[in-house]
């Protein structure tokens, strides 16, 4: 041992992160999506902060996947007892996987008391998507007109919200989602809406397709987190199932508790899904999905298929979820995301009227918006919007923005945000806002 | 605390088996799949070794996934060190995720010089069919005639060796996998075989669907573990190349070092696949696939679509796919594979010759398999084959069947089986064998 320690400037570690650019395109390529003008290299986490590759630290206002916060050590406990005891898939009997099924299910009202585990969000779709198909004998499927479900196929012809090269499918009917902070008339919207779904189903019929489903994310977070009026989804759904189709609500982000006074985003609404998809906080960041049905669905996709998924369903991703949803009931985090989500909306109302960038306030829960916009009573502003994130980062909090005008800023940190978490976030936010003005 | 101690019998642990399994069917459904007659509860593993819920202890000489051994150590310390450390996306940068791209490229030749990682190796062919049917234009595919590749719509649409209820795919050819071992007219046998290509081949460009892909396990382990004549493989590639197709190697099965002597199943060939699958054993359980290929294809397929999945790249699924490879080059499994297939297979010949019920002796490495047969030059016998697995069960040593006739037993052990552990095998194999004449 010497007695020199290694300092470490600012200028070499990034060189070290344009290397690891560098080699990352030649591996990866360089199309894999990345975050910010300049790549941020992150490379510990506790809680809701992060560490960048030159020591600075951040505030997580943007990733859900880590929901009961990065590194928790009740998951990571988890996944590392039952690492060492036995791994295997479901054809040998195991009580981890069953005890995490009776747990998870235990959420779920009605019928929904059968699952499907699988590994992420796209194989639970594409599994809802086999199940529905198979079920009503119909290939047809409503979605939203700027959504996505997943990286499959299937989900890639129904893709509306981001770029990918296959056709969009001659099955799939796209709705436009009704806005209801858009106007006050929202009998006149809801009313002029269902006539869109009436029209979509009534396509879907004449070219033989018929309904097979209605894949939606109850917060309907791709499209800017658009508040849909009062009876929307009962509508859709009532129509759906007359022309013998099923409903899927897909709570890849809008699940386990993220809105706070609801388990289930699907929750909110007076009408229960035939099936529900599940993926990215589940495991805290482990691979694991799932889709949650009726015991007829599942028993009438079971009599038909030998369907099996190897990893699915394994002791330690059971482990993993288990210790999610452990830690989200020891933490009361559901309560805390509740009381949390209120206080931000309001103090959210005040950035708004505070500024002249500022539109709408979206959102519920732990999953908020705010649409950006060039000037009050004006259209979105997308450039400002980019610009309010990367400032953000420099003020050290991560964020991201959603919508068909990519102007909403998208505000969904790990359900661990404390109050004083979210004072952090709201100032450095009302400052870059003050900032754009200068 | 008391002084009495809890003792099990049993019939309570028959009784609370039991109870697990009503537990299952009331949260996963019935039909989810399970071995044996009666299933088996497995609560422990360590290495080659799996312990029941009666503290019975079976050796394994079926599972693959856990390619370096049950609990691994070395797999369960990295997994754990970097869940403490953190788990993020790819759209941040992290340098686990590179370092493991790096090292698992190393490992190939030629042009596959690009991965994109995933969750499983259902998500890994589908998306080598997306590339191929985008770089291509065409949507025709060509698979053998007894193969299961995954559990997407895509997947089932052209799955011929197991139950699904999707009508099998106008836009899929099967083909017979020509088996050398049943000729000795190999050249007639290619040359039959690769007309019946020919004539696949014209079937898609008349239909209209043209050639996108042929998808191969190269260990054709689902069809029984099928020898081909050489000059098979080569010899589609280069028509369905001519038809303007690409070749895809699955090697969710054959990949890892399971033959030996090679570090993949479609090295044994002449000719390099344009997309290489991966899946099973390369996180040693830890879900998590991937696609192998040329910057080439992958830059196309960047540039038209924004394929970005969650959970796949993660540092901590990076970590578990790094220690797998660490500890395969340690403990120099491929070469121990190598000697240790080579001796298991000459054991089997002999096993072969003692007993009328032993037909042909197949596999290579570490996967190997036996044709059971009613009686010497006589048909397939799955009832045979079946009872033979339930037998080796009771003697404490797991394995399985594969086959279109599900006659041929499967035995793929996890890659630190060992010559003491062929031997337990093999022995308990040639009672089993003899137990059935009795």
């Amino acid at each position: 041992m010497t007695s020199e320690t290694s300092t470490t400037t600012p200028a070499a570690t990034a060189q070290a992160s344009q290397d690891l650019l560098t080699r990352r395109y030649a591996t990866l390529g360089s199309h894999s999506p990345l975050f910010y003008d300049k790549p941020l290299e992150l490379v510990s986490g506790t809680g809701v902060w992060l560490t960048d590759s030159d020591g600075k630290t951040y505030l997580d206002g943007y990733n859900n996947v880590p929901h009961v916060g990065h590194a928790n050590p009740m998951v990571a406990d988890a996944i590392n007892a039952q690492l060492r005891q036995i791994n295997l898939h479901t054809r040998y009997l195991n009580s981890r996987v069953v005890e995490y099924a009776e747990a998870l299910l235990a959420t779920f009202s009605g019928e929904l008391q059968r699952l499907f585990l699988t590994n992420s969000g796209s194989e639970a779709n594409e599994l809802a998507l086999r199940i529905a198909r198979q079920h009503t004998g119909n290939t047809g499927v409503l979605v939203s007109d700027f959504s996505y479900h997943g990286n499959t196929t299937s989900l890639a012809e129904l893709t509306t919200g981001l770029k990918v090269r296959e056709p969009f499918g001659q099955h799939v009917r796209a709705l436009r989602i009704p806005d209801a902070t858009e106007t006050d008339d929202h009998e006149r919207l809801l009313r002029e809406a269902l006539m869109d779904v009436d029209a979509a189903i009534a396509s879907l019929q004449e070219s033989g397709h018929g309904v097979s489903a209605f894949l939606y994310d109850p917060l309907f977070s791709t499209e800017g987190l658009v508040q849909v009026p009062d009876g929307y989804i009962e509508g859709v759904s009532t129509r759906v199932r007359a022309a013998g189709g099923l409903v899927i609500a897909d709570e890849v982000q809008s699940g386990f508790g993220r809105i706070g006074s609801l388990m289930w985003g699907h929750q909110m609404y007076s009408t229960t899904p035939d099936l529900v998809t599940l993926g990215k906080p589940m495991g805290n960041g482990h691979p694991v999905g799932g889709v949650v049905t009726s015991a007829d669905l599942l028993d009438e996709f079971g009599r038909h298929n030998m369907y099996f998924n190897t990893f699915a369903g394994n002791p330690v991703s059971s482990a993993a979820g288990m210790a999610v949803l452990h830690f989200m009931q020891q933490e009361d985090l559901m309560a805390q995301a509740d009381s949390l989500g209120g206080y931000i909306a309001g103090r959210l109302a005040t950035v708004a009227a505070g500024s002249p960038h500022v539109g709408s306030v979206r959102g519920r829960g732990l999953y908020f918006g705010l649409d950006i916009v060039e000037a009050e009573g004006s259209g979105p502003a997308p450039q400002l919007t980019k610009a309010l994130i990367e400032s953000m980062r420099e003020r050290g909090v991560l964020i991201s923005r959603i919508g068909r005008d990519d102007n909403v800023l998208k505000m969904r940190p790990p359900l661990v945000f404390t109050r004083q978490n979210a004072d952090i976030l709201l100032e450095q936010l009302t400052e870059s806002l003050a900032a754009l003005k200068a």
